[in-house]
């Protein structure tokens, strides 16, 4: 049943706030209840943040990160390795990996993986791109560290294949158990891969 | 850590939007990354529905409901009883008993319950116009229908005293088992209740 709101402009501001991902009927009015007893300048600044961002928002013409500008940052700073580049899916995987302190080359963005069961082909993602970065020379390395699943397999084969005349390395993440795992639990497919891609100690 | 985004308009919106409650910087993020994939237009449509509520909301005059006039549509409408108020804490919970097509009466929205714990007294609250509409008279019954917690009794019983000297007729929601609950696990208290205020059957 369609609930009845008291107000339109009250049930206007449900149906936007619904459109997002995850968000139903109930949570988008307890939002925008809440927003109410906020102060209305606060929301004032919510709004013209969003508008801001999809208005002025740009996307680095080299590895497509989000950006403000032309270049991003990891591509403009000269102290990066500019002979390395990690294939990733999308902007928060780029965010995960620089958190983990541990990567000091420079980024590739697909903008998603090749999924037919999605319509995701190919030519949806920043692959051509790629393809000229590689072909431009300079890179000795490609880390592809797209997520373990069967539409990042199939990536990963797709860039391989397309990769196959260059002279470039091309790596994938480990696979193995997680820190903090219990082997109990740990699925047989990444168990059995740790056991053949084991570690020596010495 | 404090997480680095690439970008300052990016992180300017996840920081408005994981103020809202219940979201935090994951989820603001993963919003703000479906906004950017979304039509620009929309967006905006999103910002100034959230604006244009926040500056031209109105509250009843009368219930102190949501509306877009000085007077809500319940209070205008001629086919309602007018001798009857019902109490409630919020207008989620005026949605929700209009929702169940039962009642016909008028309402009045305290705009929370009496909690001392939280520092919300009595005068936090629109209790004073509740009496004032009792004084005025023409009204036969209250129904005193807040959340069955100890702020929402609490608060039933100032009213009741605030009251007392008027013949108005005050009543609160039945409680005691809720339709498809398994007996096995209804608390005790609950239990206990709907034994004592049993509902004869001939």
């Amino acid at each position: 049943m369609q609930q009845q709101y008291p107000s339109l402009l009250l049930e206007q501001a449900v149906a936007e706030i619904s459109k997002l991902p995850g968000i139903g009927r109930k949570t988008a009015l307890r939002l925008v209840l809440h927003m109410l007893r906020r102060d209305a300048r606060e929301v004032h600044a919510l709004g013209n943040s969003l508008k801001r961002l999809v208005d002025e928002v740009q996307y680095c013409r080299t590895c497509h990160n989000i950006c403000d500008k032309e270049e991003c940052d990891i591509c403009a700073n000269p102290l990066r390795d500019r002979s390395t580049i990690c294939v990733v899916e999308n902007i928060q995987n780029v965010m995960a990996i620089e958190n983990t302190g541990q990567y000091r080359g420079l980024y590739h963005v697909l903008g998603g993986v090749i999924s037919p069961m999605d319509g995701i082909g190919p030519n949806d993602l920043e692959l051509q791109s790629l393809v000229e970065r590689v072909e431009q020379g300079d890179i000795a390395e490609i880390i592809l560290a797209l997520n373990p699943t069967m539409e990042g397999d199939t990536t990963n084969f797709y860039i391989q294949r397309r990769l196959a005349g260059n002279r470039v390395k091309l790596s994938v993440l480990a696979r193995g158990v997680s820190v903090g795992d219990d082997l109990e639990y740990t699925d047989e497919v990444t168990l059995g891969r740790s056991i053949i891609n084991r570690t020596a100690l010495n």
